[in-house]
């Protein structure tokens, strides 16, 4: 291609723009992991100036005379896909003015410190000012964003963390979900008292040293296909996976009182890892290259973790290694189901972070409805309180109306001005069941596979249909290419029926 | 300040410069530390494109302007410097064409390479052709540079090293310590043959834990002053000091069969260490603010490793914490004697990087020999290992003619374009004695101190004079400000004579 198109200027931005964010991610991982706590400041200085120069160069007025150049010039297909996602970033960057940027970042900035001094204490009062500043700049925010993408306010929110999800398709999932819920849950649990009658939970045969639990950790990312020649594993507060899809950087956290929490979320992470390892490597510097939003991503995780790391066939792979690995005296006496037991627990709480796979929609499914309406109007943050509680009366059965710290005041997302981005667990969760289920048609012996270790045949189909696509369609496009069919939520909840009532 | 000044508008583009500097340390770090293999290659292209974005905006044609601009605002004297600073690294950074940059890259990358290739052959004839062409261009270098400062050639490629330095300055010290040292050494030899007759060395009684080699390190570095709220240490294959000031990254290497080269190197790198962390805060974005080239940055990290790791008042103190930390085996039957026999054992050798601080300035004294004649056209690059070899012969006894891999093809410098950069080695040593001496003169309880291991005198006496004024000063400025007097070689000398005669 001639250096004199626009295609091919893009190309040298996207370049640029791709050294900064490969700056960006590195930089938070070494916060995350390595940075002492005096280089915070600097760091935090830089993250800031960094940003500036990624915003100054991608909305520069001449970007956008290239791309409407660019959409004329004879493309193949990855080149228009390219421009097409280029463009869409571009709109959604340049349709906040800076004035208006600069005024909510210094409120979700401000809100969010709040939020994290009056969260221990539940001072909602305290908060709720704050909230109703970042509420009423979520709306403006919002009304932007639908004017310059055509889409309604709420669907505009959503449109930044997946591309085509709308609030008419999701509203009726979320609604049939729901209901199924309510149903299912107090059965799920009635169940397990009958199986803990017959079968009492066995408790963990601690300590587990941190140093074999990290090699098994090691030992399951390596099976299950992890490529340690472009990432690690290391420690942080916060688990997550980051860095760049050529070098991929895991954490995790490790108690000595039980095992189980950071293998699991190892094999969560390991799901996110496995999707940015197998990007397309000829796209990494064009946003068409990159993974497809969060719904996809949380899909990639909890495939991992619920659908494949959740499942008998699994553990009759992996227990032998976590006797091998931790020690025979570790898992003393526990067999297949004393490990199911552990890691399919159903237990209502009023902490979303905390949930099973059975009530974590349930959650989600609250705070879409709340922000929903925060954002049409119809939901005041000052009721937000009140309708939190007599929704987890309903759904979940417990009530929150005196304790705010772990009520409407537990996470992060609204304070830090989020607000769009809750559907995407549940989402993911439905969409992993959905992949299983349309990969177990295309792989009769899919549950053979993971009993015998073998995930040679689920990654290569992950990667044609998830993984080497990238950004190429829409959030439910790529669903339908994958599965033949749109979401549906009947895949998530015969997923649950079979695991927890079967 | 108003936004408006040129002062102000510079001031804005150092903190930019600072951020891309910030990520390319760390992300420097990260390759050397934690990156897998990979990672590398992208690794690669985006430090190549943050490198390409800074020198783009340095150099950008308003930068001129805003330079003269800012010389005739009223400034103060942290302003006055910080603009003088600018200057120098713009008139560094502009008196090459990019055209001949692009030359230059290639032919370095290409030389280095080829080196790593042959020298383990030690394929002179092979590399000379790469070499000549490398020769010529550094020739054509540093005419483009002493055009633009108005120097010689080769005190222009020194001047991006150490501002200030002149070779009609250097070469009458060099030449005093040369010939000092061809008659010292084997005086030096004389008397540890005779001490080893009477108290042969003592062998280590390896392995040493390398968990324990790393508790000892952390234990000397905390003493010693190095702040870990802003810095760490960690494990490399080359050990390094890089980071930045507020968050500095030391590492070191380890082998169980012995505990003082590893921690010899820490001593040494904490040096650098301390002088990046007590760099002044306020001017970190400022040239003028940074540390004041190498040979003032060697000098830290000889004086640390050197001037007090080797002293036997340091051993005083350190031997017991060895024992302590490393177990009481580790040294069991050494005394303070058997310590020093080790760390300040003399030999000959044909390896720079292995010299001991006797023989090693004169490994400097040849290459400054032969590299400044390179420059001014009196030495062909054919000739090089016939030269080498004289000269080795000669100050060290020692013949390279039939091993070019152990003689000049021993060091990446040259294969990677760095000529005028050896001098600093040891005029750091010899500016690390004669801030020692000065010291000695304002800190009478100096020694008694260290054998308390109590550093803080010690260490606000270096923040005073070197540490705080950054690049306020060039380099012989700096050290007349700090010693009373321009180096002197002597210092240097009678420490030797001390230390090994004495």
């Amino acid at each position: 291609m001639s250096a004199n198109t626009a295609f091919s200027r893009l190309d040298t931005l996207a370049r640029r723009l791709e050294a900064i964010e490969h700056a960006q991610a590195m930089l938070g991982v070494d916060e995350a992991v390595m940075m002492p706590s005096g280089g915070g400041e600097k760091r935090a200085e830089t993250l800031g100036t960094l940003a500036g120069m990624y915003h100054e160069m991608a909305t520069a007025p001449e970007v956008g005379d290239w791309l409407s150049a660019a959409e004329s010039e004879p493309l193949d297909d990855d080149q228009s896909a390219a421009i097409r996602e280029f463009r869409r970033s571009h709109t959604n960057m340049t349709c906040l003015s800076s004035e208006f940027v600069t005024r909510q970042v210094n409120a979700r900035v401000r809100s969010e410190q709040l939020w994290r001094e009056l969260r221990p204490a539940g001072d909602w009062t305290g908060f709720l000012p704050a909230f109703e500043g970042l509420v009423a700049l979520a709306r403006e925010e919002a009304q932007l964003r639908a004017d310059a993408l055509g889409l309604s306010p709420y669907d505009a929110m959503m449109d930044q963390y997946d591309p085509g999800n709308r609030a008419a398709d999701i509203a009726p999932v979320f609604a049939s979900l729901k209901s199924f819920l309510k149903d299912f849950i107090p059965r799920a649990i009635d169940r397990q008292a009958e199986r803990r009658a017959r079968r009492p939970l066995k408790p963990y045969n601690a300590p587990f040293a941190i140093e074999k639990q990290k090699a098994l950790g090691l030992v399951m990312m390596e099976a299950i296909g992890f490529d340690f020649s472009h990432g690690r594993l290391d420690v942080s507060h916060h688990p997550f996976c980051g860095g760049v899809p050529t070098d991929v950087r895991m954490t995790t956290r490790y108690t000595e009182s039980e095992f189980l929490s950071s293998l699991m979320g190892i094999l969560h992470e390991t799901g996110h890892g496995l999707y940015e390892q197998n990007l397309p490597q000829a796209w990494t510097h064009w946003p068409s290259g990159r993974a497809r939003g969060m719904t996809i991503h949380e899909s990639q995780s909890l495939f991992q973790e619920k659908q494949i790391g959740c499942a008998p066939e699994f553990w009759e792979w992996a227990l032998p290694h976590v006797r091998e690995t931790l020690g025979a005296d570790a898992v003393a006496g526990w067999d297949l189901d004393d490990v199911l037991a552990h890691v399919l627990e159903v237990e209502p709480g009023l902490i979303r972070v905390d949930a099973d796979e059975c009530t974590y929609p349930l959650h989600v499914i609250l705070r879409f409805e709340i922000e929903s309406g925060l954002i049409d109007g119809s939901v005041r943050p000052s009721d937000v309180p009140e309708i939190w509680d007599a929704k987890m009366r309903e759904y979940l059965g417990l009530s929150t109306i005196t304790d705010m710290k772990n009520g409407p005041m537990q996470d992060v997302h609204w304070p830090s001005g989020a607000i769009g981005y809750f559907p995407s667990y549940t989402l993911g969760a439905m969409v992993a069941a959905q992949l299983k289920a349309a990969m177990k048609r295309d792989l009769p012996g899919l549950d053979d596979d993971v009993r015998h270790g073998r995930f040679v045949a689920i990654n290569d189909w992950r990667r044609e249909k998830i993984w080497s696509v990238a950004s190429r369609y829409s959030t439910p496009d790529l669903l339908i290419r994958a599965t033949g069919e749109k979401l549906d939520a009947k895949y998530f909840e015969a997923h649950l029926t079979q695991r927890y009532l079967g």
